[in-house]
């Protein structure tokens, strides 16, 4: 197991607080991401119906999935071997059938069909039909929204997470390394992305690399613009601005990291972009300490850019460690405006002010930890635009001129 | 684009044909695959809410997303750059806006608000959440469930679609092959997971790939038993069995392709039961053609293998083609006992008879497609149980001694 059992349990316990204070007596939880941290349970599962439930007054949660599924459950998660039940495969992406009357009838039949039930009801893998037929097969329940109540338990980060978070940030920095190494006219964009993945994936000597929640998106001159588009097979063009976003990964615990590359000599206008930014990161880093609340990290960074005429509609970073695709994002706290979530020791955030802008764009990022006194970046990389040169160079090594 | 704007039109007209059969004037389209058929969008953007809006009676559809997504949509899709609409970020992952309710006041404003909407309700990123913020906000909607209405236009694929697969087959064979050559006992499961990754997203040299909407599996040992632990940084050891299971991908288009190795001798037990299935996949390969039911596929498997006294639960495969994480399954289709489609020419299947025991497992699987005869065999790679040396060859190019 990745955690030690007490470790499991305390999660658990800090669940249940929060079941109770929320009148919830019965959670029904399908977030991978938080099925882990409450049970241990990874796998590439979850485009099935699979679920944890946490009863209040039970000492260990039901894992409930998939048939072939089972055995991993019972190989990962810390509960007892007749706390994993399984659904028939004639359940799986059927029109017929679906997982949630399984689960309904077995949740029934242990005496919990009448009870305050929380689902996770803004969540990417618990669907409208998935809730319609609980509802359906459930009349006696009374259901209860318990979006991100898990998420919330997760906020604030244990030291083992924390050491994870420290083990991704290495193997983001080498990854980087490579991906830059790879940004000149001779390379395409999927070369690229293929050395970025070779390096999350392998990770380090001590630490292998676990899949990212994202991969790592690479856009390339006007599409710099435009965060979310992925590689293409072109090559890479003198001129040309590339933007990295990626994180590593440990046991599922990610460090995100951006920079933004430019083969050749930049304009002046990217270069002072890329000043700006980087003055931005460092006000607002120099402020986070525990007792500070988050939007106040916004107006840092509004006044500190405010005056060379850069505005930022999106906001600027968000809550992250734990997750499963689509996001490594918490779902909790963001960095913005009307958000008062107080900082606390042993938060972890991603803070990304990314600017996009008519024709082109810049990215740069950094994660951290809140520690008793200030913060803990657990990335080291030049925070600055890193020109490339054109061309490989002679011996093959590495692109970056400066 | 990745298509011509006419086959994008003939996909929309097809829609709307299934729209009418079954009274569905506007079709709200959240699966990003369908989204990425109808429009040409593709993005990882599907971690926020996004939707493609089909109007019976207009001629193009709408796209809703994200601010910052939007310049994305504009640059990837065929419709006017006036039929992309994005709400503002502080809708993104807020306990107080939602997505839906920008969706909703838009559906009013272009006088949808009382129409028959078809929603996917059961997809992976419409939440039940999503779901319930539409009723609420468009009380004079009749909601009718649209799941899978397009992913089943979707199951009948272009001479386009067919050459993307092919291709994504190359990238399929060289990556098994990679990955293969990493399992050694000097090799940790993410180097070879590394190595997997690195060919998949460099593709060939013609066509750059594409991410897979699955992570390459690589279960080990005893976790053969159970097919979806990824995979961990141990070493192998010897005598170690390794299922390794990937898809190539190409523009979103996958050719999924497992085998089994294993490392040292094997016991006879298994090389029997590796001949088995391959004989097994020519049992049910030699009947492939239009006309066909497909329960007929899984008929054809069980006689082949009762007499050996397998039997397998779980289904032997599934429609696949374009798709996004978490799943490259077309959720149409499948290869098991109670379904009825019927074969047509250019269909296409990923046929994985998988075999989890209690202490070990083995996967062999073809991409096919049905032609008007007979069947296209989408990869060529040998049909057995990889025998894998435990040491590194002294060349380090191969450790495949059989």
């Amino acid at each position: 197991m990745d955690f030690d059992i007490l470790e499991y349990q305390k999660r658990l316990e800090k669940t249940k607080r929060s079941m109770e204070a929320k009148g919830i007596e019965v959670l029904l939880i399908t977030d991978p991401a938080n099925m882990n941290y409450l049970s241990g349970y990874d796998a590439w599962s979850f485009y099935v119906h699979q679920m944890l439930i946490v009863i209040i007054d039970e000492p260990q949660p039901i894992w409930i999935g998939r048939y072939m599924d089972a055995p991993g459950a019972k190989a990962k998660t810390w509960m007892y071997d007749e706390n994993t039940m399984a659904y028939p495969d004639y359940y799986v992406q059927s029109m017929e059938y679906h997982p949630m009357e399984f689960i309904a009838e077995i949740l029934e039949q242990i005496g919990q069909g009448n009870r305050s039930i929380g689902v996770e009801k803004e969540q990417y893998y618990f669907t409208a039909k998935a809730f319609d037929v609980l509802k359906e097969k459930l009349p006696n329940a009374t259901f209860k929204d318990a979006t991100s109540l898990v998420n919330w338990v997760r906020i604030i980060k244990s030291p083992q997470e924390i050491e994870y978070i420290r083990r991704a940030a290495r193997i983001a920095e080498q990854a980087m390394t490579a991906g830059l190494n790879s940004i000149h006219t001779g390379s395409r964009e999927c070369d690229a992305a293929a050395s970025i993945f070779f390096e999350l994936v392998r990770g380090t000597e001590e630490h292998g690399g676990d899949y990212p929640s994202i991969v790592p998106m690479l856009p390339t001159g006007e599409n710099t613009s435009t965060p979310h588009l992925t590689w293409s097979d072109q090559y890479f063009k003198e001129d040309h601005s590339v933007i990295v976003e990626l994180a590593g990964c440990y046991k599922r615990y990610h460090c995100p990291l951006a920079r933004t590359a430019h083969i050749g000599q930049p304009s002046e206008k990217l270069e002072r972009l890329a000043e700006i930014v980087a003055e931005g990161i460092d006000e607002v880093m120099s402020i986070v300490k525990p007792g500070v609340v988050l939007e106040e990290l916004e107006e840092a960074w509004r006044k500190a850019t405010r005056r060379y005429g850069i505005e930022k509609e999106s906001r600027l970073g968000y809550s992250m460690g734990l997750n499963y695709p689509p996001d490594w994002g918490e779902h909790t706290a963001s960095i913005r405006k009307g958000d008062h979530t107080i900082l606390q020791p042993d938060m972890t955030f991603h803070f990304i002010p990314g600017i996009w802008l008519d024709h082109y764009g810049l990215e740069m990022s950094e994660s951290f930890r809140v520690t008793n006194t200030g913060v803990e970046m657990f990335t080291n990389y030049p925070r600055e635009l890193l020109i490339q040169s054109p061309f490989k160079m002679p011996d093959g090594s590495d692109g970056i001129i400066s």
